[in-house]
């Protein structure tokens, strides 16, 4: 903690050493609060963010105008940039989740004991949670507004360049904690950029942070995994596979190729590599790759591979782990499901994984052998999304094992306790 | 890592980094594993317990002639000491286990979306999971046989004074492992005593270890929370309390009392406070305080409760935060189950807490607002137990709030996937 060392250094760490403890206060009044009253709050959060959209916008036209000139990417200033439309579907977004099953309280599971006990799982909040991330201002909105719902304090640490913009949004937020007469701290937002603010939220703000979920790149993801003392539920990249097996239906492979390629390359549920059974070379191969060249897209093309389609790129050792997130796609001969299952084994991330295929038993094995958050079969990798799982909005995917894994929606926000009823039973 | 500097540290990290890749190589054919060879390996494992009888307390007797010889305590010696009866609940712990139903493969939820994606939820395997223990050498065969039932490859480091202990009942497991065609692996025990060894396992194995198990006392729990780079199923300790609410019936509340803290005074369940409802302090308390005495409990009671029972010590506030594990109880008035609310929220480990009352909505309010892993109403706080959960056997009870809470059982060693089934489905 060299930063915190410094003058300012010292400031940010007695500042998020009181975000620590006002949220852990806040955790106890937030887990009692009834579905209506977070409902109610995240209604009036909706209403004020469209409300306040000249705010949003004046202030988001200040980062929009230091980011020009610390000529920032402009990949990033679109991920930064706000305007009605994107106001209008933050304020969406919140009231989305406003009108989601409230998960706290419900009874996961019941049974009884042959000695009378009457044995409930319940869900109860995780407790206060972290969300680091970069550019994107309705992060903001999404993240306090799910980890709201399943009942948790967060903590907002967003990205330096899109301070001003959070800070208006946040607003918003507390104003709807306010109308539904919920504790402000609720929802707290790191109101400074100094970097040290991180590294005091990585260990734990003194047993106050009970989870992180960092949202941005892989050096952020990394850095966050490789410093925290806190849990972390990680969204590492999507390098997600496309196996066509041999008993593919060729129109099917071609239209799922395309889709889970091309309909759009930035989110992590895109597919980067596609497997081709040996078997099918001769027949799937080609027009599926046709189709992807047509629909405007690189083929990174292993030996075997290229001899059958010349329009294509060799492809090196590095293409099986890069996570293109553009019209890029490696492209690679297996022998059978058992070939595509150890190429997958061996470079997948554990996102998502797709087979294409009639013969149920590769689907099964496919399905039993990989060990990856998502698996499809006969549908697009684009389907990974927590609002096409019908789960609602999420905070990300989590790409580890523990806890939450896939969508990171409320529900996966929430621990649960055990609640046991007797009528006096005492052990023997 | 100061010990990984000398010569042995040295080796040591060359040792557990292979542990940690053989560990790893074994967890695709164990996920793969059908339920019966796993079941067929733990029945082995069981026999070749019963036949290992002599090899087993051959080795035992070496560990306490060294223990005595050290001038280990009467009560570590009592865990390290084994006996022909102790082998053969040994067995019949594993043999328990295997007749356990098999987690990995069970669909936990499963659901159809508009556009005909057909989505379940299924248990997989955690992935590799270290156990770190100390004198018990029976944990080596019930920590091993769990984590194989859910398909974990397990790395076991158990306390140096029982390690000629736990080598002989490690032997049994892996001839059960042979016998059942799986690999050897599956089930390793670290063969050195050298410390460094447990910074290795704290550090992850560069990757190779998912999830640590400290099983001991407070110290070891706290070395692994604060020093652990990978996740931690940490069990503190379980300063449980018993409150007696102003409408609880007397001679239940007597009995469960007597029950909740004398039964096993030396168990994570067993009571440390008790809470009396200020309204019944003239009816309840004594007779409870009198019970209790008469069963051979020592009272540290606070300054009112003194006043009614003068057979008592006075209580300090370390008293509050004291898991006695000993026939000692602490005893204080509370202000109804708000006071009672307050007092466990603030001193609470989150392990288990017991109301007994007869007003549902004291019930209602004890259940909501207190948040620990167990809550019991008119039930001895002895019955937090995976076994008395109808879990089956646990490998600790978690006072966390991550992924497992409560009895860590074969289902909290799983993690999950979804699996999605379509028709050709491509996103819009």
């Amino acid at each position: 903690m060299l930063m915190a060392s410094d003058k300012s250094g010292q400031d940010t760490v007695a500042l998020m050493a009181a975000l620590g403890r006002k949220a852990r206060a806040a955790a106890r009044p937030l887990a009692v609060a009834s579905a209506d009253r977070k409902r109610d709050a995240l209604l009036a959060m909706a209403d004020a963010i469209l409300r306040g959209e000249d705010k949003i916008l004046a202030a988001n036209a200040i980062d929009v105008k230091n980011g020009e000139q610390s000529g920032l990417s402009g990949s990033f200033m679109d991920r930064l940039k706000l305007d009605p439309k994107r106001i209008r579907d933050m304020a969406e977004g919140v009231r989305a989740i406003a009108e989601l099953r409230d998960p706290v309280g419900e009874v996961i599971a019941e049974w009884d004991r042959p000695n009378g006990l009457h044995i409930e799982r319940v869900r109860t909040p995780l407790g206060v949670i972290g969300v680091i991330y970069e550019s994107r201002p309705n992060v903001t909105a999404d993240a306090g507004a799910l980890c709201l719902k399943a009942g948790n304090p967060v903590i907002l640490r967003g990205g330096s360049d899109s301070l001003n913009s959070s800070a208006a949004i946040h607003a918003c937020l507390v104003e709807g904690l306010r109308a539904a007469g919920l504790p402000e701290d609720a929802i707290q937002l790191v109101p400074t950029t100094d970097r040290a603010a991180v590294g005091e939220m990585l260990k734990g703000l003194s047993g106050n942070l009970d989870v992180i979920v960092p949202r941005g790149g892989r050096s952020l993801v990394e850095r966050v995994q490789n410093e925290a003392r806190v849990p972390v539920f990680a969204h590492l990249e999507g390098i997600c596979h496309l196996y066509i097996d041999k008993s593919a239906d060729l129109g099917m492979a071609v239209k799922i190729a395309v889709n889970a390629k091309m309909r759009r390359t930035g989110i992590c549920g895109a597919a980067e590599t596609l497997l081709v059974d040996r078997a099918v070379a001769g027949t799937h191969l080609v027009p599926v790759l046709e189709a992807l060249r047509q629909a405007g897209c690189e083929i990174h093309a292993d030996e075997e591979v290229l001899k059958a389609f010349a329009d294509a790129k060799p492809a090196t050792d590095a293409d099986w782990v890069t996570e293109y997130l553009d019209a890029i796609i490696s492209a690679k001969l297996v022998d059978g499901v058992a070939g595509a299952i150890e190429h997958i084994e061996t470079y997948s991330s554990h996102h998502t994984e797709a087979i294409v295929a009639e013969d149920a038993a590769a689907v099964e094995r496919f399905f039993n052998e990989i060990d990856s958050a998502i698996l499809l079969h006969n549908a697009s990798t684009q389907f990974a999304d927590g609002g096409e799982f019908g789960m609602g909005a999420e905070i990300g995917i989590a790409t580890g094992k523990m806890h939450a894994r896939g969508p990171v929606g409320v529900e996966q926000l929430t621990s649960f306790k055990y609640r046991v009823r007797g009528t006096g039973q005492v052990r023997p």
